[in-house]
């Protein structure tokens, strides 16, 4: 499986683990460090997909939980897989599900086999297995698939996380064996909760299974910053220098550089779109929240020289009013907007990367959570 | 004030009274027959001004109702108008609020200086007046205002009809001698209910005030469908022929077609963009419901050979499926799809108008809405 990917290193940090690199994918090319648009149920929420495009990114995420239940593997297959279906050509990486079982569903039971799970959307029971996960991926065609995951709640105990780390492995090597279909790579992922030795024993053996990429999960879930990276530090350390390691799960601009910084490639949340539809605008200066009365005048852009359409077309008390009568044309452009600020922020890594001075623009985004824009 | 506003005839259908015009505003050209998108709240309902532009369409109409309520006018104002308030910079037409007032508001009393309502937004009370009415759009600053008329339910009663008219032309003059701005026309309002001789009455009675348009009002309201041809008839014979008639909030396209045949220049209605929302596509074969279970695995575009990038880009299954979990996209697409379909169904008017077979595209559409495309 490994042929169908490539991951070149183009460059280095020198003070950081961060690096530049390209993903070289049967359907295109990734530049990395990366984030990636969540489309959930086979769309970026409000977004058509040339205008995810159109901001400059190259990979989008799926839900596999979402799309198995809604509308079912069956209609992507007809339609000719999930990039005919959702008309987003490029590269598309799936997670196994796993996360959402375990995080939306009433969850029965998990089983040695797999985890048995009641439906988000109408209680209908399902029972996912490693090689199911595996098969709907391949169904849906995408270019990334992931290995189904035992996820912990944080905070958890030392032998649950165990357990978790262990049935993750078992479920990586069943996943190996079921992934027959070329042209998709297989991830593995990588737990161990909040505790850095149980990160590193599962870093170690994971990596041993020589997946060409992995996933880390089960990290921002609640535990402290400093634990999260410390359990980032060890598992990058000892993770494969030559694969790409995705960040499951993590948008917020400081977490997600320190992030790049501990050699992460690959990012996806549904943070910056999520808060988007609450009225909340990500901006150099800080979060701006559309919904204080202080904008109801405001006739500036959300964010000077931005140059997405909410900030070249439109008002901050516009964008107000809208998001107030709860217009779906407010929803979009602050997705909008939140996605080229997401995407310009990658820019600003990569070439910080280049420059060698990642350390520095750590520095610059320090506090950027506590701020709000004039 | 008519100088704000040229009227050309430039072709007329020589069995039917149906025309081909331009309507000259400072902010461009209109060309009649034409459908007006309606911006409710200073949005197409999910669509970006340019992509409104984008379909074709020259003009919008926007309602003072909403406006007035929410952002309210000094928003707007300090906005620079409306137009620089929305990023829509063509034509705008607004209505008085005079419709909304009557049909959405709990309506408290209608006196003779205006109409005393409720806001549907928080329950506060407001007092409609025709003054404050065309104050109220010179502050929006819309190139073509509408006076604020006495809108009657239907059925009513002919001593309700009766005042309705009379009450709308005491305010017409009221409304006359209050417009002041340049740059902006004020259309007049007929009514007359489902009563033909008081159609003939109001318009006779209201284009002795010289206005340079008219809003044919009350139509469409529950009346059966030849009462209401009849009536538009009558009035048209009465207005005068060089003036642009709007035909306030009809958008079937069957009653559009013969309301076109009996002189109209002017339509809007929320019915295309508020189906679309339900998951209903407009479609030259008919109505086509998303919602049915039968377009699941349905791979087909909503409509061969539209344009629009629903069309192009998605199948039915794709829509049907975002349809159904709430996502958008959907709203966003099907709107999009039905008001291709409104200006395609306009531009085929013109073309019908100039090739003299306007009877013969009636007969083409009629019994539209009880089709379904195969």
């Amino acid at each position: 499986m490994e042929d169908s990917l490539r991951f070149e290193i183009l460059g280095r940090d020198p003070n950081t683990m961060a690096r530049v690199g390209r993903l070289i994918t049967p359907r295109g090319e990734v530049v990395t460090p990366a984030f990636l648009p969540v489309g959930t149920r086979g769309a970026v929420k409000s977004m058509a997909p040339w205008e995810v495009a159109g901001i400059g990114f190259q990979m989008i995420l799926a839900n596999t939980y979402h799309l198995y239940l809604r509308p079912g593997v069956e209609v992507v297959r007809e339609a000719g897989g999930l990039h005919a279906f959702m008309g987003w050509e490029g590269p598309i990486l799936t997670d196994s599900g796993g996360f959402q079982v375990f995080s939306l569903s009433p969850t029965l039971k998990v089983e040695d086999d797999g985890v048995r799970f009641r439906s988000v959307y109408d209680g209908s029971e399902h029972f996912l297995t490693p090689e199911l996960a595996v098969r709907v991926q391949e169904e849906l065609g995408s270019d990334i698939a992931m290995v189904l995951d035992h996820c912990v709640a944080y905070p958890a105990s030392r032998e649950e996380v165990e357990r978790s780390v262990e049935t993750t492995l078992r479920w990586a090597e069943r996943s190996l064996r079921a992934h027959t279909v070329g042209g998709q790579a297989l991830f593995g992922i990588v737990q161990g909760g909040a505790y850095p030795d149980l990160r590193a024993r599962s870093a170690e053996l994971t990596s041993s299974l020589d997946f060409p990429g992995y996933g880390i999960g089960g990290l921002s879930v609640g535990e402290p910053r400093e634990v999260m990276l410390r359990c980032l530090e060890v598992q990058s350390a000892i993770l494969p220098e030559d694969r790409p390691r995705h960040l499951l799960g993590i948008g917020d601009p400081e977490g997600l550089l320190e992030a790049v910084s501990l050699g992460m490639d690959l990012f996806d949340c549904v943070l910056p779109t999520r808060m988007a539809r609450t009225g909340v605008a990500f901006t150099r200066q800080g979060k701006l929240n559309l919904r204080h009365a202080r904008h109801a005048r405001d006739h500036r852009p959300l964010e000077e020289g931005c140059p997405c359409p909410a900030c070249t077309c439109f008002s901050r008390a516009y964008l107000r009013h809208l998001h107030r009568v709860n217009e779906m044309l407010a929803h979009r452009m602050l997705t909008w907007h939140n996605l080229a600020f997401m995407h310009r922020l990658l820019l600003d890594c990569r070439r910080a990367i280049g420059a060698g001075r990642m350390l520095e623009l750590i520095r610059e985004w320090e506090g950027w959570s506590g701020r709000q824009p004039s």
